[in-house]
């Protein structure tokens, strides 16, 4: 696989003082097929990395895999498409009426898993200084979004240390990746997990499913991104940055710093 | 159906001097369900606003609506379907792959889309003063991105006027709100759209097939969505604030200003 994700386009700026050419980085979207034992099951457009974590976690995000340890291999084709191995029972599919997300990335959700139970949640705290650290850590993992404001990053942190950073065009395609990684046995669930998307219902939904007990934005949730973090408990907090973190749910799992 | 699009919460903000309650507006996503002359088509996440557009918007983003004066009708359920009634001929709905877009909104387009011919764009061009009214009306427009933080906004202008602004919690979902009010005849697709969502292959895709020659985004495009818009030879710009734009694609529809 090419590791080039992105290039570099000749530019015109226009200001009231009048016109130059420029030159901005893109990052490269490329379309991937994902097939679930050789049956295809749905595309993407993608950021070609993290591809193996990417069509694992795209197939939790569906539904197909629901659980670290089904996934046997994984083999990614340059061509364009992920084969993804599982040990899944076929009768376990997704159902009943699938849910196209709003702002929706790998786009399906059933309404089952809307409205489903949640098992319970991995056991993790963190303190807030130990939070300050990951939020800086995952702010200065990669310069690729700074450099073409077009691609999402999604970090997880767990026993002291960021062990994952994965960045995609879609916000969900970047947390799809964190979750193949714990599907591919990379890590345990019970830490926390970074998104600079916003949270919307499907965005909490995948971290909830998959056991993540802490989830963080640097931007928002919505009404049902919230409510879904409620249902499942889920320490959802926005607005994260090194120095200011807005919890909106369960704020127990982050000791706070004793008031001056 | 009820107006109210947001809500308020309690959340408890925590900075290195101690922790305080305060409370942040929220924006409600509710599920809808859209069909096409009585067969359910798909459903979404959504803002509550624009829905008879967004049904429109949507069955077009997914190819089944190709073209102003297809629609005949359009119900809207609060209980949470959109029913639209349009002159469409089943043999041509999309076929083929489906290519689940990566931070993909509305959520599928079909290969045929992304790699076919495309229609003459609608003429026009507009002068950068002109821009800098209607990127200037667009940000004032409301006040929903900045309380919430979860919403795209999304903007049409022709003819000298911002003649339509739309929101969701989508960035796809907003610009299927503007297309789907071109395919209710509410204006033509002779203008400019503007977007505060990044460009990626899909955003520009439907833009392009409706025929809007001018596309401009707060944010950045993606390589596919640059190259959607010089197959189609539409004007990209990109990075757009009142005092400066970033023209990737076709700077000759924008006329800029005299160098000083």
């Amino acid at each position: 696989m090419d590791d080039q994700v992105t290039l570099v386009q000749k530019t015109v700026v226009v200001t009231p003082e009048g016109s130059e050419e420029t030159r901005e980085t893109v990052a490269i979207e490329v379309p991937y097929k994902v097939a679930l034992n050789d049956r295809e099951i749905g595309a993407s457009m993608v950021l070609e990395t993290g591809l193996e974590e990417f069509g694992a976690g795209f197939l939790f995000g569906q539904g197909y895999i629901t659980a670290p340890g089904q996934v046997r291999e994984v083999l990614v084709c340059p061509e364009g498409r992920i084969s993804v191995h599982a040990d899944v029972d076929e009768e376990d599919e997704p159902r009943e009426v699938i849910i196209t997300s709003g702002c929706g990335g790998t786009g399906k959700i059933s309404r089952e898993m809307l409205e489903g139970a949640f098992e319970p949640l991995a056991e993790y705290s963190m303190g807030f200084a130990e939070i300050r650290r990951f939020i800086r850590a995952a702010l200065h993992a990669s310069p690729l979004g700074n450099q073409t404001h077009c691609v999402h990053g999604c970090a997880f942190w767990t026993g002291g240390d960021m062990v994952a950073h994965y960045e995609d065009v879609g916000r969900h395609n970047a947390v799809d990746k964190v979750i193949g990684a714990i599907l591919l046995g990379k890590f345990s669930p019970a830490g926390a997990i970074y998104t600079t998307g916003r949270l919307t219902s499907d965005m909490v939904l995948k971290c909830a499913r998959i056991g993540i007990p802490i989830v963080l934005s640097r931007t928002a949730p919505s009404s049902l991104g919230l409510a879904i973090a409620r249902r499942a408990g889920v320490t959802l907090a926005a607005y994260a940055r090194p120095h200011r973190l807005n919890i909106f749910h369960a704020p127990e799992r982050i000791i706070s710093p004793e008031p001056v």
